[in-house]
C-alpha cells in the first residue's frame, strides 16, 4: 500500500516546512529566502524582471495524464520563459498552491519534486509562496524574478521595419501532445480495459508535459552579441504572438508557410490526427520557444545557430500581418491561438 | 437593467487592456509595466522584497458579504502589509485572476477597482499579473515588491531575550466582524426577508472587509530611528504569529491579558457574540497589525505613538511561552490561529 499523509496533519507550516526542507539557496542575490513575511533579494547594479503565471487544474492542465513532478517543473518553467523573453536571467521563483483534500502530502512531494527540479535545472531560488485550501481542483500561481544590466531588456514593442522575424526551437509539438492526450484520455474513459497507445509519441508528449525554457537562445545571443530589437515568448501559439508583436511595433509582416519550423514527430503526429502542421504551429499554444527580430545585418551570426529559425520580415503596418503559403496564396493572419475566456 | 458585458466578448488580452487602461505608474523604479513578458523593475542600491498571496473564494473570502471592489482592495493590501513587515516600502504589485464565467467585465471593474485604490493609497505600481478562467468560483493571487535600504530589512526571528514584544493598532476586530457577517448571512438564508442588521458595527465590518497596512507604523520608526529587533505582520491570529517569532528567534516569553489592545467596539461586540474578547485577539486572523520586538532602551520612544502597545516580554526558551490573565492565572500560549488545513 503506498503511504498516505494526510496534509491537515502536518498543519499549513509544518506543510511549508516539509515541502521547503532539502531546498539550498543558488543565488548570492537571494538575502532570505521562505519563512518570513518576504523574501529579501539583492539586485545591486542590475534591474529586476518580474512575471507571473496562474495554473488551474481543468483548465490548464488535467492531472488525468498530467504527472505532478512535470506539473510542478512546468509550473515553473513557463514563468521563466517569460523572464529570458525579456533578455533577462531569472533568480527567483515563489510558488503559490491551493489544493483540495483530495492531495495527499505524497502527492504534493512529487509537485515539489519537479519544482525542484526546474530550480536546479535553471538554477533558480524558491524564495516564498502561500499554501491555501482549494474548493475544487489543484490552483498553482507562481511568480518569477530575473535580472537584467540596466537597459538591457529586450520588449516585444521595439521590432522596427524590415527587421528578420525568427523563432527558436519548432512549433506545434505541444498541441499535438495534447491532442494525443485528449483522445487517448477518451479512449480510456470508454474502455478502462485500453492501455494508452504512445509509442513512438515521446517527442509531441515530452513538448506538452516537459516544456524547457530557452536559456540557451539567450546565452547563444550574449556570447555572439546578437541583441534583437524585440522579443517575446511563444506560449499561446504563433499567429497569437506575431500579431502582438506586430501590432505592439506598429508594424505588418510577411511569415513564409514552408519557414515554420515544425518537428518530423509533430508533422507526422499531425497526418496521423488529420491535422495541417502549419495550423498547430500557428494555433496550437504551450511550445514555450522564443519569437524575436533582429535586423538583416545579423543574419549571419544566427546561421550559426541551428535552433534558430527565419520565418519572415517585419514591413509598414499598412502591407498587413501576412502569411505566404507554400502553394503561393497570401492570407491574413488572425488571433485563434489560445483563448482562456472563449474555449 | 444593470449593463452585463461577458468576458468573452473582449478575449484575454481586450480585458487586460481594459482592467488596466487607467493606470498610471508611480514609482521611477517601475521601467515597464504591464503588456510584455514581465515587468521590468530597477532597484539599484536597493534590496527587493518578494512576497506573495493566494486568496479563494469560499476560503478566504465571501462574495455574498464581500464587496468587490473590497475585495480588490484588500487582495492588494494583505501583501503590502507583508512587505512593511519587513521594513521595507512596497513599489510593485502583480495581480492574477482566474474567474468563472458568472462574473461580468463590469464586476471585474468593481475588483480593479479596489486594486487601483490601494494602489494609489500606497502609491504601489501594478505591473503585470494573468487573467484565467476558472471552474469554480474566484482565485487571487497577489504578488508583491518592496524594496529596503541594504541590510536595512528586519526578519522574524532575530528577537533577543528581555526584548519588549508590541503590537500596533488593535486586535480581534476583523474576526469578530467575520462572526457578525456569517451570522447575518445565516439570518439571511433562512429568511430573506430579513435585511441585515450592522448598525453600530462598522468598525469591525471594516476591520474585516477594509483592512489597512500599518505604513504608518514603519514612517514613524524611520523619523524616530527606531529598529525593531525582530518584526511580522498579525494575519493569522496573535497567538499563532506569538508563537512564531518566539520560536523561530529561540525565546520564550510573558504576554500580558490585560495590555492586548482591543477596540472598544470590538470588545462589545464579543460581550454580545458571548465571546472573549481576548481569544478573539489570539486566536481571531486577518486583523494585519504589525507584531515587533524592541530593546527595552527603545521604550522611551515609542511611548510617542498612541497606535503601539507594550503586551510583553521575551524570556529565555526555558520559560515557555506564556500568558499572565487578568485573573493572575499564567497559560501555555497555543497555536488555535486560523488553519487553512483544520478548519
Amino acid at each position: 500500500m503506498e503511504n498516505r499523509t494526510e496534509i491537515s496533519s502536518l498543519g499549513e507550516f509544518g506543510l511549508i516546512n516539509h515541502l521547503t526542507r532539502n531546498f539550498e539557496i543558488q543565488n548570492a542575490s537571494t538575502l532570505l529566502s521562505i519563512g518570513d513575511d518576504a523574501a529579501v533579494v539583492d539586485h545591486f547594479g542590475k534591474q529586476t524582471v518580474v512575471t507571473t503565471d496562474l495554473l488551474i487544474e481543468g483548465i490548464h492542465f488535467d492531472l488525468m495524464y498530467t504527472p505532478l513532478k512535470h506539473l510542478g517543473y512546468k509550473s515553473v518553467v513557463v514563468n521563466l520563459s517569460d523572464v529570458y523573453a525579456m533578455n533577462a536571467t531569472p533568480t527567483q521563483v515563489t510558488v503559490s498552491i491551493g489544493i483540495s483534500n483530495r492531495f495527499s502530502v505524497e502527492a504534493l512531494d512529487e509537485f515539489y519534486e519537479g519544482v525542484y527540479a526546474a530550480c536546479e535545472k535553471y538554477k533558480v531560488d524558491l524564495v516564498g509562496g502561500d499554501t491555501s485550501s482549494s474548493q475544487k481542483g489543484f490552483i498553482i500561481s507562481v511568480t518569477a524574478l530575473g535580472e537584467v544590466a540596466p537597459g538591457k531588456f529586450i520588449r516585444r514593442d521595439t521590432a522596427q521595419k524590415g527587421d528578420l522575424i525568427c523563432v527558436s526551437g519548432d512549433l506545434g509539438g505541444a498541441f499535438l501532445g495534447l491532442t494525443l492526450m485528449e483522445r487517448e484520455k477518451k479512449i480510456y474513459l470508454e474502455n478502462p480495459q485500453v492501455q494508452p497507445n504512445l509509442e513512438g509519441e515521446d517527442y509531441i508528449v515530452g513538448r506538452l508535459l516537459k516544456p524547457e525554457a530557452r536559456k540557451d537562445i539567450i546565452d547563444f545571443f550574449e556570447q555572439h552579441n546578437i541583441v534583437p530589437t524585440a522579443m517575446m515568448d511563444v506560449s499561446d501559439g504563433l499567429s497569437s504572438e506575431i500579431l502582438h508583436l506586430c501590432k505592439q511595433s506598429n508594424l505588418g509582416c510577411r511569415i513564409y508557410e514552408d519557414k515554420i519550423p515544425v518537428h518530423d514527430r509533430a508533422r507526422q503526429a499531425a497526418f496521423k490526427f488529420g491535422l495541417d502542421p502549419t495550423v498547430c504551429a500557428l494555433n496550437g499554444g504551450e511550445d514555450y520557444e522564443l519569437i524575436f527580430t533582429l535586423k538583416q545585418e545579423d543574419y549571419d551570426k544566427i546561421t550559426l545557430n541551428e535552433e534558430i529559425s527565419v520565418i519572415g520580415y517585419t514591413t509598414e503596418t499598412e502591407e498587413g500581418i501576412k502569411l505566404l503559403t507554400k502553394g503561393g496564396n497570401t492570407f491574413d493572419i488572425t488571433a485563434q491561438g489560445w483563448n482562456a475566456f472563449t474555449k
